[in-house]
């Protein structure tokens, strides 16, 4: 996505050790037209998949996933860090390490929102390790609903996360792929 | 709002200790076309006041302050509860005391992101003791910003939460306000 990668080359941070900085517009300010724009492209790629709902990890993938889900008109269930009040005791929930964070997250989905007959499209602002995105997978997976697709703005290519998710056999996209970056340089797969 | 008044009657769920469980269109499932018309009322109604940003707080703030500021076409900064490593080392940071989390929360945001000579709207899903909102007043105010209005989702009234807001002079609007419930019923203001 055009828009999007001009974004990152204007505007995105390498602070070293892999991470890159995109603060200004996606993980701490959001730009809501960036996000529509998003929403819109993820809508088009993923309209023939039959998706029903989308599930995303708190904070920073319910943007993109609302914006998406708005698109294809189909609501939206972000995966909690930690356990609210309002949840149920039985619970789904799955461990995934966090390279950003430096320790393991619990992700936590109510089985009141995602069922077995569900067909899941994941979206979510990042693919590095694809950590986290494993474990959306796997909550999804032991609600006994169906993956039919995998969605991310930004795609740290070399951390390899793909190779993983494309054993699934579902489409993965992203619509800014990094095949490299240092303090001089981000460069997009062509 | 009818629409988001009609949903509460239908799905949500007076849990006691004044918690409404909204969390199968706002909370942990989101009803993007729910937030998309919440965020042109919100526009709507606060078109006038000059807003440059909008300000919220994690986690369930973000979906209609995004979809607020696609109407009105301006950023939103969403305060974060714990500092990722992205942020620089010096930010703005005040303590709410938050009442369904039983204890004190930060709520932190950059200065690239919140200056002096902003407008800021503040927009959240719930007011209630009015605790959380009451920081992200301070933390516009320590930036140097101008506060130019108040718009939340729910309003539990009682929670009189609203009585510190309007001291400020601005305008505070909720879309759903709650004069009272229990188990059988949730009575909005007239």
């Amino acid at each position: 996505m055009k828009t999007l990668k001009e974004r990152i080359l204007a505007e995105g941070e390498y602070l070293g050790d892999g991470i890159l900085k995109v603060d200004s517009f996606v993980n701490h300010q959001v730009d809501p037209k960036l996000m529509d724009e998003a929403g819109k492209e993820f809508s088009r790629r993923f309209k023939d998949v039959g998706a029903t709902k989308i599930l995303t990890a708190e904070i920073s993938g319910i943007a993109p996933a609302v914006a998406t889900g708005l698109h294809l008109g189909i609501p939206v269930v972000y995966a909690r860090k930690r356990k609210p009040i309002t949840m149920p005791d039985q619970v789904l929930l799955t461990l995934a390490p966090s390279h950003t964070k430096g320790r393991t997250v619990e992700l936590i989905v109510s089985p009141e929102y995602l069922a077995g007959g569900e067909r899941v499209l994941i979206i979510d602002d990042f693919l590095a390790t694809g950590a986290t995105i494993m474990g959306l997978v796997r909550l999804a997976e032991i609600a006994g609903a169906k993956l039919v697709g995998i969605g991310t703005l930004i795609e740290k290519t070399f951390e390899r996360g793909r190779m993983e998710l494309e054993k699934l056999g579902i489409p993965v996209l992203s619509l800014a792929p990094i095949v490299s970056m240092d303090e001089n340089e981000i460069v997009f797969k062509e």
